[in-house]
């Protein structure tokens, strides 16, 4: 941890500073400099908190050296991570795609969900029990009765499935339905309640990142779940708020390489929820992937028109075909494959 | 509902907006402008969703023309509503400080901020047992330790409470220590699942605005507690995320005149955390008031340089008396009181 | 237009609506709703401002109808603009990377960046003799000699130029240089006076989009262009700014396909700009090909380390010429060329 | 400087950042903590890129430790600027509202938009008579024909007047037409030839912050003016870009005790354009004066709703009257007068 001093700081200033950092067990380095003056905490700076220093008399800024994540640091831990979710590996050479509706409606929509994502060639399905929705009048998601439904469907065609947790007290019955992946959405990134619940279990979980979370803040809450023993953590990049109004998210492509980069676990990327749109998500999924990312969360309905939720960005089971059909080619050209 | 269909519209598809409106109970009125054609549809829209509209071939846009929260809109209660907290009004006349530590640490930390809030003319207390903090290695709070000595220092001032719920489990034993207030931090402004469990009691509820909600999703988090029956609602502006790195968050000063037209709900300030800093407290305290706001929420620490979180954001007991005594006079020149 | 009226609307305000709409030579159109009533305007809403209606008493909220921009608009002009700079296609099949130095330094520089430019396979440069600094005490530019160097440099390998002009009274110094090709940079996105100048000459423009400028604003900008009689567009996204710090800019890769959609003009990227390091071209090159930009600005230096303004952004001759054959790849199996 | 090693650095890189340090005259200082690296830079570094560091083999990270402004900067200039515009004083105890109409239309709306400026109380005047639209097809101002009747209209109630210049090339004309005050609009902050011409002369210059310009970047602007000679600068916020809709800009109210913190010069606020709704100025201005600023810069039209442009923010001469007589209390009660 650097501290840097005011410009008419006193030698009493200084020297409280070094008497603060030694009372939390560090070594204090000062260092003058022609216009200011700097004091270097020489330790583990991870057990202190940035604002305890801010607050000495003539300290300007205190500015950390060493990264506030450890566990999810590929710093520490170098190899890719990948994730075996009942035979399905995520994180590898090849990429998956997660296909399936926004929301669970009736059996036959989620028997012929996941016919299409079968067909399409898909290895994982998505859909979602609960839903969490801006209104208190919307459809607010089937609930215990969806996760039958889902798991029924699934198991016809062998799918292991996802699906988001949005209340701790919904975990046991998760497991009892073995839910085969536990998505933590957008919304509670930040709920760390949940993320110490789920990092309790060995349940593999696709952490959302937050509507305008940062890459670290982000990697902090893959930290959470981490820290709990459930290292099997996948991050989703599903687009982030912005000024643009033209699109619903603004998909935040370079978070792709920076994350391969910091972290070794696997990286996806939700296009639908990105864009919004249907018409956008072929764009978005191709970019994706050249940027790096490991799988994608697409999302298709039989019917799409007569959607429950999201209507406006699932794809039609044709489209998810052509979708991945497209994806493939691009794939190999990148040393993957799909 | 307003919906606009592309340059190049068939009848047909226009036909179709109409079918799918009737289906859905409304009327369709369709005009067909130089360059484009519209169709209004007529009924009570907020039973409708956008993107089942959108999805349609031949449509451009959908464009609500009806609000989608009711509860807590102006426009059907016109009356400013006044919450009492255990005797003392929120919302009305007099301007209300909440001041209080960041988190409650010790029984003696406590005790001297309970001291040094009523010392310096406020009536209600903050503090917080549970903290949700960014780390997993930071410090959690003391849990309901925290509670216990919150509830005890502040009964000997006669000071009603108010303290942050992040977990649904824990709403009992907020209710088993009188918590007087509850409120729902800025990371949980859209944990659904907790706002229908504090819709359920009627414990006065302070709404954090989400770190980049916009005005009308954090009305619509209004409107999940309100229907379900709890109206004691108190929003709380804390400042959003932004591209400035100079200050922690950006003051949204605007949202305060713009909730007060479009809400009947008390709305106060935080500018504790809005900008992250002591020194900036006075200037953003006076700004919230001028404004309009009807209360502040204000960090104060016996000794702020050892707080265990924030330190560098809390004020002195002697500051936030000096703050208070600046604004006194402010709020008199506003024809209120304080 | 659509103006949507207050809930408690009188019908000598809708009246007084309906009147302005004549007068400014439109038809009104009214409709009666269950919570509110509604005026369309027919005819050409371009020649009107948003304003003069929500002035009037009653009005609520007025919303466009028709886009802003027409001869910039594929809805007007379907077949994409494919622009011939000295020969080299801009907006075709073929996907062009622009590569060059952020500043021209020497003449020495020069030659190397021109013959690395043609080593790596690129068939058009880049350079800045004149450079928009943040800071006065900043390295400005060399000026014209610099477009001497750089006019020497390019025409030895033949290799058109584009370089950035931020003054009105520079456009002769740049035409007498026979720039081949006008940049106007991100700070100058909404400088009318510099797009109208460049609207009357007929040398092609790359029109950077501005740091926080909404897709919308970006294609306004360029119809300033276009409606000065200068249709050799050519829109260049290059990141905005964010909440985010990680990273320099935040690529808006959504906006290649949302603007192959609006407009027919060609769409390229700058990956070194928007992430600000060498180490994230590579993949955000891919990233914006592969969302189906037209092609790249990339900054490439003899000696980056030793370069005079953003040092760290630049990729050697040698990696240049990697990317190109990374992408080469990739465009064919987008079905395109490079 | 403080340059951060990556945590597996070697010897040789490290020494390698030492020579680059030296060469460029600045002593380096090395420091090895437990997980990092550091080396200090002892030295003036404005003269130094951080780029030129960063791009470096081994290093992570180039942290700045001086403020890049200088002569704008309150750390070498203690005292308040107290500009003199005209006799009318900008910056001291008085604040100032500057108030008249966005644009110059007829002679009689500027006459009557004097009359309504000077019976308010108002001693200054505002109008564009070049207007930066985002279409090329909205009203464009009166340009030299409006200078004069602003000119006219203001000299016979003896108000100085401000107006925007666009175009350097226009500088000679408002020089000829003896323009009181030039502001500098939001969509040129960057524009650094602009900056540099009225950094040449005394006329005193209002330099609005750019749309999401950071308070630094915006300090850097101001600095060009002031490296230029021309130290008569007042900084105008008024509203940044941000994720919310409901209003046009988001006020950055937190930007003003900032600001009178970090420098000398005065600092005023548009609420006009801030929030872009006649109702909302009123509270804004509050805020704004509350929270320290120097003055206003509010828009007042004879008969806003027939305004040429952004008729529905403007208010009427009596509401500008009732405005001021609503802000001289508030100045009261904060120690200053109105």
């Amino acid at each position: 941890m650097i501290i840097i001093m005011h410009s008419h700081v006193t030698d009493e200033e200084v020297r409280s500073v070094e008497v603060k950092l030694e009372s939390l067990g560090l070594q204090a380095h000062v260092s003058r400099g022609v216009e200011r003056t700097i004091v270097g905490a020489i330790g583990d700076e991870r057990k202190i908190q940035k604002e305890t220093l801010q607050a000495l008399p003539g300290v300007e800024d205190v500015i950390r050296v060493v990264k506030p994540y450890k566990i999810v640091a590929r710093e520490w831990h170098e190899a890719d991570t990948v994730i075996n979710i009942k035979g399905v590996p995520l994180g590898g050479k090849t990429i998956q795609v997660i296909g399936g509706p926004c929301s669970v409606e009736t059996q036959t929509q989620m028997d012929l969900s996941a016919q299409g994502v079968t067909q399409a060639g898909c290895r994982l399905m998505r859909g979602g029990a609960f839903k969490p929705r801006t209104s208190p009048y919307a459809f607010q998601g089937k609930g215990v009765e969806g996760l039958d439904m889902f798991r029924k469907a699934a198991d016809k065609y062998r799918l292991p499935i996802v699906t988001e947790l949005m209340d701790v007290r919904m975990l046991d019955t998760f497991l009892e339905h073995q839910v085969d992946m536990i998505q933590i959405g957008t919304r509670n990134m930040q709920n760390f309640d949940l993320l110490k619940e789920v990092g309790k279990i060995h349940t593999p979980v696709i952490l959302k990142r937050g509507l305008c979370a940062t890459v670290s803040e982000w990697l902090m809450s893959a930290e959470y779940i981490a820290a709990g023993g459930n290292h099997n953590i996948i991050l989703c990049e599903r687009g982030v708020r912005s000024f643009e109004t033209a699109y619903r998210n603004m998909l935040d492509v370079t978070a792709i390489p920076w994350l391969k980069k910091e972290t070794h676990l696997p990286v996806i990327v939700d296009p639908s929820h990105a864009g919004g749109k249907a018409w956008l998500v072929s764009a978005l999924s191709k970019a994706a992937i050249a940027a790096g990312a490991d799988g994608l969360l697409v999302e298709m309905h039989p019917t799409p028109c007569e959607a429950w939720c999201d209507a406006d960005q699932a794809l039609t089971p044709e489209e998810l075909t052509a979708l991945v059909n497209e994806l493939r080619p691009l794939a190999q050209a990148l040393g993957r494959e799909l």
